[in-house]
């Protein structure tokens, strides 16, 4: 169907003439459709059966321009063809882990996919305390399957059925070439807040020599400009592109993975560094945020990070086992002398270590520019004490910039760790 | 026009169809048509107005099979594309370097180009003794130009003109993806020799104990492994894609650089490796072929290795220049701080250094592939004592081996000549 943009009143004459959502909804009379946003980019729709709650579904319809800015900001509406690829090969691969998708219409630049009305946005819940025991695992494996099966390690002489069509990893990764959205993120993270660039935006109460530890340390800026390239050139798996703690709704027993318009083939640590990087974002604001509930800092800020070993660790495992599987399965003779299985090991063992470096790296990029860039984390910029605002804004930046710093060799999560809990004590 | 095959009666009639043709031949009526064949891939003819042998072209068509193995071996006659749109970008930043570009047709898969009649191939020339003091000097400017305008040092928020429109560098990369060619040197560079594989070729007189240090040593092939991976995933720069002794063209006062058909965007060290690796190979065999042309060997291996240092330190160098001077002119203000300066050239430092550690693992792998994999180098191959070529594999091997097991932490090329002198004394 040729593209019209949708509204509230729209919704409904184009969900009626759907067939996929007969099957979703028992009947079209007492629809309710309401716009909520998603921030920053799209229109995002609840439609639901009033008289049967249950019967609820999301639209999320792009636009041709960043909704954030408004119309004079274009960016193409084809984001949502890349948000549509990856929900799909997501699903496919971790089933439990995304939405489920009813229906999408690449000219209409929509999906309609699974409500997830009984989960929230996992970083409005950390603001407020809770904590979520089976987040780490979920995203272990999300990242663990996302990422070697999107791989070399596992695509090399194969073909994927996708849209009708066997394709190799080449095929997907030109498919997956996101000009736009990853020119957003090599500005927004890996270069603007290295400079005074004027879309910046920070503390007032941040002091200029905390600034300049970051936009005058020509080390730092090198390692920055390091990590940047491999962004830019890496392209190793799909990525979700945008996986901070904003992307993940959750509840107590299940973690979902939403918004992946910022797809592409890219850096394998880049998807975990965003995270990580995030992780550590909430475990500086939380010391305000728990205080200020009545709860104890210490205890969720410790949770916090041993969320953030378990999803490294986590992943690092699953990974290595089902990289050896498939080796095990496809039985390549690379590997069949004696010493061989060592031998593979190692490559494992050092891939995952690459993987961990490059995570580093980005995860304290990442750091930095939601302390000093345009797009800010409310968990800390929420905070309108400016005083304690900045504080927490400057550990933001020394984690980050220890991690910018050290990524090269670093060696494993626990000394990542304890490294930021002596920049933020406990 | 649509494709058909062209052969030696018809490339005549094709030709006078053709109005830049005009333009080349003063008259159709005495052409000359000549088959020659540029080995494994395709058709090429020379066609000269034998009325006056100046006027003269070459024409080289691609078929839609491999030509060195026949009719039944399908490959995608596309490769012509990627040989087209590498020559022109080429020419356009090296135009002393590539043959001019007359006519192409995509749709027929052939292009028409300077005839370098007064240029021979620059292999079976140093197997005769000769000597080209330019290449060196060449072949800098040549990698320097190509690999950093196509790369995100010079490309980043900028586009270029192609087919009337203007791409930035991913668009390009997009439009690059060279998936048949690719699978080939993933498969015969960095696969194949490292295992008993059925393809594989070698000296009846080559030791199984020196084959091993190749195909059993597990520290050796997780390096070819992580080498393969960079090549399959680091889209950086504009490849030639095969960039051997055998695709260059020369004599005394020119280089020129054919056959780009395997071009794609890969590792910057990808090109500087396969010719250096080339270069190695012709430093080894040399010891042969001028002693018994009756020269004096060690003066012309010197000469080998003073080229394959010129090469390098020549790329680095200007690498290094256009970098430093792209800088300057784009005023890019994330450097412009105390220290900055420093903090950029240490930057080039690093990622030159990188590109330089790149090569020598490709240079690595290409030796070991032109050794115990199916394509040989005439090099060593014609040699027909079993044993003299035995005792150079080994060599060959063995500087392979080196190469690849210290690529991690090479420093200089320096380093690299002494070890190779260790492995095969002048």
């Amino acid at each position: 169907m040729a593209y019209y943009q949708l509204d509230e009143n729209k919704v409904e004459d184009y969900i009626k003439t759907l067939p996929s959502m007969k099957k979703i909804f028992s009947s079209f009379e007492n629809l309710e459709v309401k716009e909520i946003g998603d921030g920053n980019l799209n229109f995002v729709y609840f439609i639901t059966n009033k008289k049967n709650p249950e019967e609820t579904v999301i639209l999320k319809q792009a636009v041709p321009f960043l909704r954030c800015v408004g119309e004079d900001s274009p960016l193409s509406k084809d984001r949502m063809n890349f948000e549509i690829m990856a929900l799909r090969k997501e699903s496919e691969l971790c089933p439990d882990l995304v939405p489920e998708i009813y229906y999408d219409d690449k000219e209409m630049a929509l999906v309609i996919m699974q409500n997830l009305n009984r989960h929230r946005i996992m970083r409005g819940e950390m603001n407020l305390g809770k904590k979520f025991p089976r987040m780490p695992e979920d995203m272990a494996v999300f990242l663990a399957r996302t990422l070697f099966f999107s791989s070399d390690w596992f695509m090399t002489e194969k073909t994927e059925n996708w849209d009708a069509m066997s394709v190799t990893k080449k095929e997907k990764v030109k498919a997956f070439v996101n000009s736009e959205l990853c020119t957003l993120t090599e500005n927004y993270i890996f270069s603007y807040p290295f400079y005074d660039q004027e879309t910046n935006e920070y503390s007032p109460d941040l002091k200029q020599e905390v600034i300049d530890l970051i936009q005058k340390d020509g080390t730092l800026k090198v390692a920055a400009a390091e990590i940047k390239y491999k962004f830019m050139n890496n392209a190793e798996a799909m990525l979700h592109g945008d996986l901070h703690t904003g992307s993940l709704m959750v509840n107590e027993d299940e973690t979902f993975v939403i918004d992946p318009e910022f797809s592409f083939y890219g850096p394998a640590g880049f998807d975990i560094g965003l995270l990580l990087g995030n992780m550590f974002l909430a475990y500086i604001a939380q010391d305000y945020h728990q205080r200020k509930l009545g709860n104890d800092p210490k205890d969720y800020r410790e949770w916090v990070l041993s969320a953030i070993e378990d999803i490294w660790n986590g992943f690092a495992e699953k990974y290595d086992t089902l990289w050896k599987n498939h080796q095990t399965e496809v039985e390549y003779p690379y590997w069949n002398f004696e010493g061989g299985e060592e031998a593979f090991a190692r490559l494992r063992k050092n891939e995952i270590l690459r993987i961990f470096r490059d995570s580093i790296g980005i995860a304290g990029s990442v750091m930095i520019r939601r302390t000093l860039g345009l797009a800010k984390v409310s968990d800390i910029a929420d905070i309108e004490d400016t005083a304690v605002r900045a504080e927490l804004d400057e550990q933001a930046l020394r984690i980050g910039r220890e991690l910018l710093l050290n990524y090269k060799t670093a060696g494993t999560i626990e000394e990542i760790v304890k490294m930021a809990k002596e920049v933020s004590p406990l």
